[in-house]
Order: structure tokens, then C-alpha cells, then sequence
């Protein structure tokens, strides 16, 4: 199975509203509500390419509870997170009806306590021993360590497991010591890590800093990948109207599955580039469009790049 | 005991962020959680005056749940609340830390079966067997008919229980056919109401139409009371500053309180608005600071009002 490590996991609540207005009374008309944090988004698409997933991290109280149970619905995915005293955090993203534009409000999670890290720990452990690859995925939670990741990474290689990182800020900057298989960031956590705003520059020097390989994530221009095999731009056919919430997590899905099936890396970024563009395409946040993305998969175009000079 | 019924309950969460920008990423600094919904932030004052208080109207799911486990925390308020199948709404204030503004996301809470509907109103008719008086407040959930409010008025008073309604829009319009002993309508719902904004002659207006007396909470300004015993304007000692969230909440508790203990009017309408000035001044939205409220029920000027021309 693959395995992803969410340890800030969320309820993520979505509000439709007419229009937002700073200040003012709004009547929600329209409430959705599904299990997030990145890792268990990731594990969502994994299970509807059908790919067996266990999603292990962090969830308690209430709003843990609720998480469990909606995670419980979705076919494919097996629950393995550890229970915390603490109560796991909602994000709340309010669409604009008006704009399409969407504020979002993220809770900061549950304090974790040495003991409640240690139990992950060892969980951890003991499922890495059935994964073919593991992705950490997403921000910490107050008092997880912030070299939690580099930690993780190195305890996935020893017992033989690929790594994805995807996460941010302090997190990712200690996290590349761990030395991950691949590291996925964001143009703009990119820039944070490595100072620079030229993206071949950026990824490159990214990959220097211990990572096997980076992908990074370059919205509508697709992706960047500097590997041991070769430097790639994976970018879709056309400009893409749509929703880019969980594009970035469809994308490591994308990558996630072609690592652990072993696939040269243009076929890699082709199905990650091809789900990350039918989520932008798909009506509901988060999901991606299956008919778009078995048309897409034929569309996107792999091109060898230079070196940075 | 005083009855409290809020048909539409809440969980109202507190969001504290730096400043609210739409369209951006926030993190919040600060969550805070409890139960609501007008009725039982009626129940919470109440309470904390000394009055037994007992708690009605739907919870359902698991943020009912949460719901009730947090009442249960509450002195002094009994849970009666009736089960349904739907899930009770949430309420979101996002307060802004800058400009101390708060941007308010409503819920539109659960559907109510018919079956569920009949259920509450016999819970009520038991419940009103032991009360002193009943508070009718806050919107109607889905499913339940807009008369609602006319109806359970009736039924109280043909048990000889003394109403309170404090409601909006068609559930007010409708409601106060039920002749209910107060209504408690603000200035915009009474301008909604009577179709003047004049406030002593939208006042009287509302009465005609129905109710025993009708209190106008009008902010800053303190309350303006119709009754048949006379008409008075109660007003606070000086311009408050404040956070006004829950201070319409209070002047119900202080009226409903002076109801109970047959006070006369003048000695009601000192102890509402000395209650609602008290809630601004406290630095917790929607309590009241004690020691505020014992030393303004000394400075609150209750002056007799002639008849609108």
C-alpha cells in the first residue's frame, strides 16, 4: 500500500455565500464539509486511481470523531491515525458567488504532547513495514518537533520506502536534511527555500540541499522536475478555467503513484501534470474529473530542459 | 423555572485574526467555541442572575453533540433539547484584530421533519407545566411552518404561562398574532415590521398588532417600551464602548427575569438595559461584566414618554 502522513489533518468546511463583505451578517448557503489536510487529500485521489492507501497522522475530539467517521465513507482508503487529547482542527473557505474568489480560514490544531509523538512514531514504523511508498505531507502541529520530517524521511529510507515531502516554512526547510526521495514544492515555497525566484534556478539549487529529486508545482504553467535522470517541464494543453484547490494535491498523487509503480519519470510527471489538470477542471473542490484526465493523460507536453546557466 | 426555546441552536465559533482580507489565506490566532443560538444565550444570563433555567428547541448530529456537551458545562441551565435527524448549524464570527470588526457566516441549520416538529411541541407543553414564563427566540430552522411562533404562543398562554417572543422577519409578523405578553424586536426589525422608522410610533404600531407590550432595543440609545401600564424610555448612563454581540441576548434575560418576578415595568426595563449595557462593556462577547451591571442598575434613566403624534 502507499502511505500518507498527515500530522495537522482538518475538517475542511466549505461556506457559499452571495457575496463576502468584511463586516457584515451572511446567511451560509451552501455547507459542505469532508476530511482534509494535504495527506489525506492525497490518499482520496490514490484511492480513485485505485491504489490501496493508509492515511495515519494525527486526529481527536470532536472534530477528530467527525473526521474519522467521513473518512470511513470513502472507498479505498484505511484509516490509521492516532488519537490526540487535543481536538483536530477545521479550515473554513468561504466562496464568493460573486467573484469565485475564496477566503480561507485555517484553525492552527492541536498542541501534541511528547508522548502523543512518540505513539506516532512507532505506528509509523510499523506500517512503513507493508508501504511501496510514503508521503509527508502539509504543515506541523504545535509541539511536533520542526525536524519532525527530516526524522520520518530517514526512519521511510532505512526500512527501504520512497519518500515525498511536501510541506513548508521551517518545516520543509529542516525536512530537506532527511534527504527525500522527492521533494514537491510550490513556486512559492520554493522561492522561501532557496531565496531565488527563477524556477530551474530555484529547483535546482532545492535538489542540492539533499532532495533526490524536486518537483515543483507551477500552477497553470505545470511542472518542473530536476531528477537523477533528467531535468523535465511537464505543462498542459491549454490554459485551464477552473478551481486550483487541491491541484497541488492531485500532483502529488500524480507523482506518488508513478513512484510506486516504478515509472520513468516523464510518465510520472505526464500523470501527475494530467491529475493536477483535471481537479483545476472538475466542478467540486478537490476532486478531479476522470474524463478529463484520460483525455489529458494523451495532451500534456514533456520537454527535456537545459541546465540553469 | 424561566423555558427558553431556540428552535434554530448553534455552535458559535470565534475566529480572532490578524485582519480579514477576502481572497487571502489567514491563519487564526484564536478559536473559541459555544453553545448558541439566541434562546440559549438568553438561558446562559439567566442563569448567571440565579434563575433556574431550562433549555428547549432542536439539537441533532454531531455538532449537536458538541452542543450539548458544552451546555452541560453551563450552571444552572437544564438541557431539554429535542433530538432531530439533521445536523444542528454552526455560526463562524471572524473577528478582526486591527480594526475589531467581526464578519459574521450563519449556517441555515437542519431540516425539521414533521414528525420532529410534533415531538418539540409536546416537549413543550410538558415543559411548561413548571415554568414561570417562556422566551420564544431566534429564526426557524427549514421545515418548521412560519407560524410556528403563533402557535406556541397560544399554547403558553392557554397555560397561563406569560410569553416573551424575540424573533425576525415573517416568523416575527406571523408570531405576533399569537398575541404574545412582550415582543422584543430591534430597530431594524421593527422598521421591517411596521414600515416606520420612527421608533416611539413603529413601537406603538407593533403593540396594535398584537402584543401585550412591545420593549424596541435601540442600541446605544438604550430600550423604548410600549406596555399597557405606560410608555418609558430606558436609557444607559453614558455612550458604551464595547463589543455589542449578545447584548440584545441580555436585554431579553433582564426582561424576562423582571416577567418571572412580576416586577413593575420601570424595575424590568432598569434591569434589561443595565444587563445589555454590562454585556457590551465585558471583554467576552456575549457575557456580562457583574461588577458593571450591579453599580449601572443605579444610573439607568427610565423617563416616561408621551403618546407619537
Amino acid at each position: 500500500m502507499i502511505l500518507t502522513v498527515t500530522l495537522n489533518t482538518a475538517l475542511d468546511i466549505t461556506y457559499r455565500v452571495p457575496s463576502l463583505r468584511p463586516c457584515a451578517s451572511h446567511r451560509v448557503s451552501e455547507v459542505t464539509e469532508r476530511p482534509g489536510g494535504k495527506g489525506v487529500n492525497v490518499a482520496r485521489v490514490l484511492a480513485a486511481l485505485g491504489h490501496e492507501v493508509t492515511v495515519t497522522g494525527f486526529a481527536g475530539g470532536p472534530t477528530g470523531r467527525i473526521l474519522r467517521d467521513r473518512l470511513a465513507e470513502v472507498p479505498g482508503v484505511l484509516d490509521a491515525l492516532v488519537p490526540v487529547s487535543g481536538t483536530t482542527r477545521r479550515t473554513v473557505a468561504v466562496v464568493d458567488g460573486r467573484s469565485g474568489g475564496t477566503t480561507q480560514l485555517n484553525e492552527p490544531g492541536p498542541a501534541v504532547t511528547h508522548a502523543e509523538w512518540s505513539a506516532f512514531q512507532e505506528a509509523y514504523r510499523d506500517l512503513l513495514a507493508s508501504a511501496s511508498a510514503v508521503a509527508l505531507c502539509g504543515s506541523l502541529p504545535p509541539g511536533v518537533p520542526v525536524g519532525a520530517y527530516a526524522g520520518l524521511t530517514r526512519t521511510a529510507r532505512a526500512a527501504g520506502v520512497p519518500v515525498l515531502l511536501d510541506t513548508s516554512g521551517a518545516a520543509l526547510r529542516r525536512g530537506v536534511a532527511g534527504r527525500p526521495d522527492v521533494l514537491k514544492p510550490n513556486a512559492e515555497e520554493l522561492a522561501e527555500l532557496t531565496g531565488s525566484h527563477e524556477p530551474l534556478r530555484a529547483t535546482q539549487d532545492a535538489r542540492r540541499r539533499g532532495a533526490g529529486a524536486v518537483v515543483a508545482s507551477l500552477g497553470e504553467e505545470g511542472a518542473l522536475a530536476v531528477t537523477p535522470e533528467g531535468r523535465w517541464r511537464a505543462v498542459p494543453p491549454a490554459r485551464l478555467r477552473g478551481n486550483p484547490t487541491g491541484a497541488g494535491d492531485s500532483l502529488v498523487a500524480g507523482l506518488l503513484s508513478g513512484l510506486a509503480e516504478r515509472l520513468p519519470w516523464p510518465d510520472r510527471l505526464t500523470r501527475a501534470v494530467a491529475l493536477s489538470a483535471a481537479t483545476v477542471l472538475s466542478p467540486v473542490a478537490g476532486e478531479f474529473d476522470r474524463a478529463a484526465y484520460e483525455e489529458l493523460l494523451g495532451r500534456i507536453a514533456v520537454t527535456a530542459e537545459a541546465n540553469a546557466a
